[in-house]
């Protein structure tokens, strides 16, 4: 494993025109809401009023009989779903019975946004019109809008039949409490003896910092198009972050064979895990049904934001000792996650991370997942990480300014290693931690003196622990020497052109003479989600694997052709050759050409569940300079170090990194929902929820670290979400460093650092 | 091999409902003409006036100048192709340069109906009124419409760089006589000595036979969408016998490499041979590049007669000598097909085809493959066979009159059987001609007396060798226990099924849980044309090694969840099970729902390009009545018996046979090219080129005879073409005793039969 050297690699490491290029930049990609099919319908989803209410009744019988609508559905369409469970690999996990009842209410709703009917109609505009024909009689309950007003005795309850599930690690094994409560889980990790760790301590810290309700922002609204014909096999074509995650989705939730369901994929407009949840393919497919048309829905952008999962507004209390010359001692720490109106199990991946940079021996962390009247929450980026790094990271810069102590000094004697052990008590393998923060000290930036007043630095550690699914590859020969690639995985960041060039470096081909090809779940063997950092590791496995097998078969073929023992030909260098006669040599498109007529083509395939995928780890420096009239945050300068394993791409990497930074700083500066009193998102436009754009930041700098993963054949480890992370507590800390006054709630919006500011000059700053 | 007996066999031989029934029978099959992308725009073929002139000069420029036109193309916008020859195996061979010509003309047209240039405009229309704005100056040339003309000397040559080729065997080796000519091939088969064998005979018997120009009557025209896109990808959506076919011709023929090419199969409405070559994508794909935009060219059904190409036009003189009790002594023919305005390399196959059914030792075949100002042809469900065993079969008919004998027995005594060398020199492998015979003879059909006047009952027997080409075959496990199947072979005949049901049949699943799809070139291992009777055999065959390799999967992930050696666990009656405990089994569909628990999913695949493909016989009995008064001709009563090697669904199998007797009894009745002197075609559609119907035809009743094929796992051999070879003659026997004068000229035109009654009665009947 990891076996190539960076001195042998040819195409890892370049930087090659994407295979999916041309199409994107002259408009002819198709994605989601492009879909249009011969008699298509167009789908409109009602969704509710209220926070929090039961259902009494829907009447949609006018709707029914508006001209122009084919067809509705409301929850009672849908069949009972199973209360299941199924664990996505450190994104979380569905529970079918609550995704399936969080894609059509069934009676009651439990966030404002909840759908609880649909219609299909011969336009989007007579779906919209037939929307305000279906009468639903609401019984409007109160709504609790944060985790910890949930946990209160008296707190209204969200799910009569919820009660509080106990873990006390992360095999997930849960016992259940009995309690009926809105909180669905508290889990418990320990290592070690918190107690006599604090008693270590020569200081010993604890602080409260709380994270707002915060959303994945992807550019293209969630949409399907669902044809359910009349042999009962539906088909549908929707982008996502897994077409088998849909067809398992859909599958489960009309209790329908997953054979009978194809998904095709179009090309995504950004996921970042809020594209692992198919909210409308079952909703189109029962409208479908109904019709026997095709049935199209496309969300608005509010819809997106209230009807899809944001990632979970959070209150993390942590407590640390430390001796004086810097050493952890003990941690301990709450994590208290909104979970929405339905579980959300993040809070597991939370606890997971937020230690993981660290060589902690004591520590005990508490996680609850809560539930509340907001929208469901769902995978966002390194899912439940960003905020407990937020307060591991402010806490640690906290510490080394009471032990005026350099904070990557204090990060490279605490620093995580191999062997190390995890809060989940895992043992960590070969990893790059180390580097990282080696990488930030020795950068130019770090050494940079930044001057001026309301200006600070701040630097921050991150952790992604990178999940693996199973992929499948089919590589076939082209007579011209050329191959043509297959593949299950969604391509989101690129990941068409890093696995085709895997498969190149094993054939000895340029990237371009690769033609990668994702195609639909009927077509390809399984193959796991586009999240959790997996694609370039797992699908590029994949393709070395099947890229293996066609230089097996094509050695054998020469062999055949020269008359020899598959033995006594090897493939260097792009060469088949016998081992004995120098003058027996074809290259690989001359083979190629010869296939044919020597006993047929050349394919080969792989399909595999792979090990090894091994964390990637961060840190990040940031200058930042503060408006004191306005409170506006100003990023100056911002430098990720990141551990890539082996970049394959590194224009994708540094994509990765940039775009995981640029969501860091909008989680940190602007971005947030806001509730009105009755739980009603008041900013549910791209206008008033404030994501940063090109002009609000600087070019940030990225360094790619590089220790190999030994687990991969070319050293990779995921890079998609570790990047995400450090940013919040990074630029708060920078932000507390240029104002003097400790930032703790987020996001840092002019008006909390015009408070922080007034409250610095006693409180009566306020003119 | 064929190691599978009838007995143990769940799923081959049974008639599930087909895949893709539904879609076909709801309208939602998407066909050649029913692609629509955004953008498109919409093409249309100038075609040549005249049979035969040169192109002086073309001017576009008032075209290119109309509004609405977004691009003009002539011959001088392709590139010039190479001299290259491609054999498809009995189908035939491809010459790129004069495949080139034939799409587009260069410099002069060789037929009436010859492309010449096209448009792409805003619409259809709009680019039909641009064609006549297209001036073209022609200089015309005197035509030759008969092969018997244009081998005269002082003929008009179509081209004067073709030179006469001879051919001594079927090897495909040629010499080049240097002569400038309309003959385009001279081969000559020789087995034994013919003189000896004619001394030896007691009868000798020689006679001339004609058949006529006639269409495969597809009901889909030619039909294709081409986006030539900014990166130099050709995307090409069209239905076809053969993707990979359409696009190694596209590149050949546009010198673009075949790797950027990806041709995307639709349904296919026919094709019998006229669909393998692509006529149209070259065309279409070189006026999207100028325009940027996808262009789409749909031909009418005048377009597809005159622009398409038929069968030839055929003239056979056989000569046979037999012994006084009716035993072959020599054969000796001569051969003369048309090509058309390009060489037509089907005579080597109506030469080796001619008297394959019988055991001769003494034989010489003649074949002239002879260019004429007609379209060029193409291949036609068995090419280039039906028009020599018409001889053939009629040559025996009338020996049986002469010597009394019954003509069944005729062919018991002297039909071939395995070890007996055809004229080609190769020796026959197992087959099962005189079951045929058998069947026929023992078929209640032969024994029941036809009474009445002008009526009449033939038979004839007929042979297919059948082809065999690569095929790619990728089976992926989905959690539910059915399975996915990918394939590269396009399904005319219900092949999805016909697949499905092999792989079926290895893994104990039902035909349903096998769910087939027909996939683009990109996706798939290169697969070979649907053509040859090939499909069922080879992508069959890749589907059982597929099969096969999933169940050694499966049992190795068995033997790993019971820890035993994969030795240790086998797989029978669809139950995973260890040799040594009992207790330790598992269906199919338990062991599926573990794998990604226990390792991961499971896909196979398998590329290959089997030999063992083996030809198949059929006999066939027709009972018709003559109206004395009309001419017309009446069939009574049919019944094809074919030896089928193994049916995998019979109903196929049947429909198979049913349609090849049709479209032979078009043949032999009413089908032909009408030229008038100018060689225009007069009835160019549907109405005047009159194809019989299910009105015209009682219920045609199939025997299947199975006498496996060992060189097929499941005893396989194709049926498609040899059933359209027979009817010819077995109807002109039959017309022939009806109307007692002997009829060999097809087709039987109620004219020609009304002549031949005339002429009976002394040549004075004409009222």
């Amino acid at each position: 494993m990891a076996t190539e050297t960076a001195e042998t690699l040819k195409v890892v490491g370049t930087r090659p025109i994407r295979h999916d290029g041309a199409d994107k930049v002259t408009g002819r990609a198709v994605y989601g809401p492009d879909m249009r099919l011969p008699g298509m319908l167009h789908g409109k989803v009602l969704r509710s009023p209220h926070a929090h209410a039961n259902i009494r009744s829907i009447d949609a019988s006018k709707a029914a009989a508006h001209p122009g609508v084919h067809a509705v559905v409301t929850g009672a369409d849908f069949p009972v779903a199973r209360d299941r469970e199924e664990n996505l690999g450190g994104e979380g996990a569905i529970n079918f019975r609550f995704l399936s009842s969080n894609i059509m209410a069934q009676h009651k709703v439990v966030y404002k946004g909840h759908a609880v009917a649909a219609v299909a109609a011969v336009s989007p505009h007579v779906a919209e019109e037939a929307l305000a024909l279906i009468q639903v009689d609401y019984e409007v309950l109160p709504s609790v809008m944060s985790a910890r007003e949930a946990m209160k005795d008296g707190a209204p309850i969200l799910h009569q039949e919820l009660t509080t599930k106990t873990m006390a690690d992360r095999s997930g094994k849960r016992e259940d409490t009995g309690v009926v409560s809105n909180v669905a889980t508290h889990l418990q990790l320990t290592l070690g003896d918190v107690e006599e760790g604090f008693k270590a301590a020569d200081l010993v810290l604890e602080r409260e910092y709380a994270t707002a309700s915060v959303h994945q922002g992807y550019i293209e609204p969630h949409a399907a198009t669902v044809l359910w014909n009349a042999d009962d096999n539906i088909t549908i074509w929707a982008s996502s972050q897994g077409t088998f995650g849909v067809r398992d989705q859909v599958a489960e939730v009309l209790r329908h064979p997953s054979s009978k369901i194809k998904v095709v994929p179009l090309e995504i407009g950004g996921g970042f895990g809020g594209k692992i949840i198919a909210y409308l393919p079952s909703v189109a497919a029962l409208l479908s049904r109904k019709c026997g048309k095709p049935v199209k829905l496309v969300m608005t952008r509010s819809e997106v934001f209230e009807g899809t999962g944001p990632a979970p507004g959070t209150v993390v209390t942590a407590k640390m000792g430390v001796t004086r010359e810097g050493r952890i001692t003990a941690v301990e720490a709450t994590l208290v996650y909104e979970a929405g109106g339905f579980p959300g199990a993040q809070v597991a991946s939370g606890a997971t991370c937020m230690l993981a940079p660290y060589a902690v021996e004591n520590a005990v962390i508490h996680g609850y997942d809560v539930v509340v009247n907001k929208p469901k929450v769902q995978a966002y980026r390194a899912p439940g990480a960003p905020m407990s790094c937020f307060a591991i990271e402010s806490l640690i810069d906290e510490v080394c300014e009471k032990l005026e102590m350099d904070p990557l000094e204090f990060r490279l004697l605490n620093g995580a290693k191999e062997g190390d052990r995890k809060t989940d008590g895992v043992k960590l393998p070969k990893i790059g931690y180390l580097e990282t923060v080696q990488a930030a000290k020795g950068h130019q930036h770090y050494s940079t003196p930044l001057e001026g007043p309301y200006r600070g630095r701040g630097v921050a550690s991150g952790y992604w622990g990178n999940a693996a699914f199973a992929a499948s590859c089919t590589i076939s020969v082209n007579s011209d020497g050329t191959v043509s690639l297959v593949e299950g995985s969604p391509d989101i960041g690129g990941s068409r052109t890093s696995v085709a060039m895997q498969a190149a470096e094993v054939l000895c081909l340029s990237a371009e003479d690769v033609h990668p090809s994702v195609v639909d779940t009927d077509s390809i063997g399984y193959t796991g989600l586009t999240a959790g950092s997996s694609t370039t590791f797992k699908q590029g496995w994949a393709a070395y694997e099947a890229a293996q097998s066609v230089v097996r078969l094509m050695r054998e073929r020469a062999a055949r052709i020269w008359e020899l023992d598959a033995q006594g030909v090897e493939f260097t260098e792009g060469l088949f050759h016998s081992t004995a006669d120098p003058e027996l040599r074809m290259t690989f498109k001359e083979l190629a050409g010869k296939l044919n007529a020597t006993g047929g083509p050349i394919a080969a395939n792989a399909t595999l569940t792979p090990r090894g995928a091994s964390p990637s780890y961060g840190t990040h420096i940031v200058d930042v300079e503060v408006d004191p009239e306005t409170g506006k945050v100003q990023i100056l300068r911002y430098t990720a170090n990141q551990d890539a394993g082996r970049a394959i791409h590194p224009s994708y990497v540094e994509g990765q990194i940039q775009g995981g930074v640029a969501q860091g700083i909008g989680w940190a500066l602007n971005e947030e929902y806001f509730f009105d009193e009755q739980g009603r998102m008041a900013n549910a436009s791209f206008l008033d929820y404030r994501m940063p754009t090109s002009l609000d930041l600087p070019m940030i700098d990225t360094v790619i670290v590089e220790v190999p993963n030994p687990g991969h054949p070319f050293g990779v480890r995921g890079v998609g979400e570790t990047s995400i992370s450090p940013p919040l507590a990074a630029v708060a800390n920078a932000v507390s460093h240029a104002i003097g006054v400790r930032m703790s709630v987020l996001p840092m919006t002019p008006a909390k650092i015009l408070e922080a500011l007034w409250s610095k000059e006693g409180g009566n700053g306020r003119q």
